[in-house]
Formats: structure tokens, sequence, C-alpha cells
């Protein structure tokens, strides 16, 4: 049987985060790389944070501004107040990945679709609009105000939608978003993206373990759920 | 100052609920057009039942299914379980007004665009991907849990795109839509559906107070909001 939408991670599953950063940080006169990847590797312990129940949730803007604080702070660099606003916003304006915008068409054709991200609606908006991920609704973290991989992210996104777990398929390029998606009785594709991290990466390079779909991209997606 | 977000109502405003309810309860040999009005009569006193707090907001196939059995029991009609879901879920499959496409499409490029109606994610999502409705996000009634005009579902849904109520502008083609808006610091635009309710309608056709947007339609709409 057939799945009737697909919920996909976003940050690093539909576009790339890394490279997106740092040419905005690099903007800014930073050094765009280890900027990118400091902040990033603060996200998990910050989310970890609300996991626990030590803070309530909060929109990823504020948990980004915060790590973008202790980035500099960290790394020695001087920015301003109005430019750390500014490039906290680089959230919101990420490049897809080549072939996200044009596997995302095909598989809306037949799938509805919608991200089921840890960012927040409007984070999530801004960057459809700038990206052209053309979702049919805005689920994830919000509308459960957890975050992944809590099951209530998975299981308010599949209820928005009015249909069973079982009916929906969770894309994503990270293992763990989808043993927690298949915990929570999602289909699972895994999308390989073998560079979000830089060309060193070492994790996530295939499925670990049992998913219904492997694709290398999304137009390999649309090609093995005939969309 | 120009608006950041447009948010829409819905039926009515953007699709012809009369016509479309009609031929769907005409294909199952039901007399159309009176099913239609009398399923829509029951709307507002159902949904004033979870405004009152006599009893928790439901999503609205909730309402409709207990609507079209009181319809069907008043006017002495016969249909079964089965037909009765499916005709329920014909809200789900709503004509839209022969601008509303093109005019969303073009205001689109300039704006945010989302629906602030009282249907929930599931049936928003179905219908905007039967009629073509390109919103950038399902906002309204679910993320509040509650029923416009309650003034929570208007500002719920200016705070999930991050943005300040006078940022907003609500399109509707009700004044007590825009009245209820108004009083939450949104902007509001009256787009006139004069045959909403059929050829004799009364009310409703021009917008009764200040506005700040009178449109004949969403193609004069966009004119008027340069999109």
């Amino acid at each position: 049987m057939s799945p009737k939408a697909l919920l996909f991670d976003v940050f690093g599953t539909c576009v790339d985060w890394r490279t997106s950063i740092a040419r905005a940080a690099a903007a800014l006169g930073l050094p765009g790389e280890p900027v990118a990847d400091a902040w990033r590797a603060r996200y998990q312990p910050q989310l970890d944070t609300v996991r626990r129940g030590e803070r309530e949730w909060v929109v990823l803007d504020v948990l980004h501004r915060e790590a973008l604080d202790d980035v500099l702070d960290t790394l020695g660099l001087e920015l301003g107040e109005a430019e750390r606003d500014e490039l906290t916003r680089a959230w919101h304006r990420l490049d897809p990945w080549p072939d996200t915008v044009a596997g995302l068409t095909r598989l809306k054709r037949r799938y509805a679709i919608a991200p089921c991200s840890n960012g927040h609606i409007a984070q999530s908006v801004n960057l459809a609009r700038y990206a052209g991920l053309p979702w049919d609704a805005i689920l994830g973290a919000e509308i459960a105000r957890a975050y992944k991989p809590q099951p209530e992210v998975y299981l308010a996104s599949v209820a928005a939608l009015g249909i069973e777990p079982a009916e929906a398929m969770m894309v994503a390029a990270h293992n763990g978003d989808l043993v927690a998606a298949a915990a929570c009785g999602l289909r699972t594709a895994f999308v390989a993206r073998p560079r979000e991290y830089g060309p060193g990466q070492q994790s996530d390079l295939r499925a670990d373990g049992d998913v219904d779909v492997e694709a290398a991209d999304f137009l390999a997606l649309a090609d093995a759920l005939g969309a």
C-alpha cells in the first residue's frame, strides 16, 4: 500500500545548511566553515535541554541566537548585536540541494508533502519561500511544542493530516530520525546527503537499519515512489 | 507600510462551498441546494457551542458529520453511513471561485499567504490540493484550538508567522470576520462574494465599515496590493 503523505526532515535533508551558513558568516567577515560547524555542534545539546524538560520549548531562533553568542565568544570573534540578529536569520535562507525542488515538485503531484522539522513555522515558511520548497503544510516541532526525536513531533504531524502513522513516510538523511519515526509507526525513506557535514563526513552515509526506501536523492525517491 | 503576510478566510471567500456541496449531495440522490443551505445554517450555532466552552474544540469533520445527520433527519432524507461519511468529506473538495487561484498565485509572489479558516489542517490540506490553493502554511483554528471570531485564532496565526498583527492583513468576504481581525490589530481587506449564499444573498454585499482595502475579487486585490 502506498503512503498518503511524506514528511521531510529539512536541515541537511532538503537544504545545505553548512554551505549557506558559512557563506552568510563570511559575508560578515567571520570564518565561514568554523562558525557554521561550531554553531551546528551546539544544536543537539541545546535541544536536549528542552527534550529533558530543563527548559520550556522555544522557537529555534532563540536557541540559534544563544548558540551564536557562545560560538563567537568561544572563537574569540567580534560581531555587533544587529549583525548577530541578521546572522541568526540566515537559518531562514538556506540553499536547497540541487535535486530538492524538482524532487519535491514531482512527489507533491502524488503525495501530500510537509516538513517534519525542528524548525518553527515562521522559519519554515521563510525558508520555503527562499528555497522554493512547495510544501502543502508546515508541520513538525512547533505544532507539538517538542523536538525530534521526541515521538510527539511525528505523531502530531501525522494527526494533523488526519491519517494513521503507517500512512505517512518520514524522509531523512539521518538514521536517528528514521529510527524514531519508525518507532512511532511511520514508514521511512533514507536519502543520503554525504556532504552535509563537509568533505570528511563519516556518519549517515547510508541507511544503518531497516528502512522502506533508500534513495540517492529526491529524484530517485520520486522514481521509487512512482511519482 | 506594506503587510508582510495575508491571511484568508476560506469557505465563501476562496471557495464556492454552496455549489460544490449541492453537487456532491445531488450525486448521492439528495436535493442539492436545500441540503447545502440547511447544512451550512447549522454551522455557526455549532461553532458557538465551542466558542462558549460548552464542548471541547473538535475538528470540523466531526461537526459537519453531526450536522449532516440532523439535516437529513429534519428534511426526512435517507442516506447510508458510508455515504454520510463520503458526503462529509465533500467539504475537503470545494471549487475555487474563478479568480482565486490566479489571484493567490500573484499575491504569493510578494506576500506570505495562509488560510486563517475554521477548517482544520487535514481539511485545509486536502482542499488546497483539490482546488490548487498555493498556501505557504496552514494556519487558523486548529493551531489555536478555537474558532473565529475568537481572537486567539487570528493572534495564533500571526504569531506562528513571527510577525506583529499590524504586519498581517485578513482577507474575507464576511464583515464579521474583518471586524474581529481588526480588533486584534490586523489590517483588513474585503472581497465581495455576492453569490456565496445563492442568487438571493442579502448580506456581506459590500464592506460595512472601515477596511483597508475593498476589492471586487482576488485579481483586484493583487492590483491594490501591488502584487
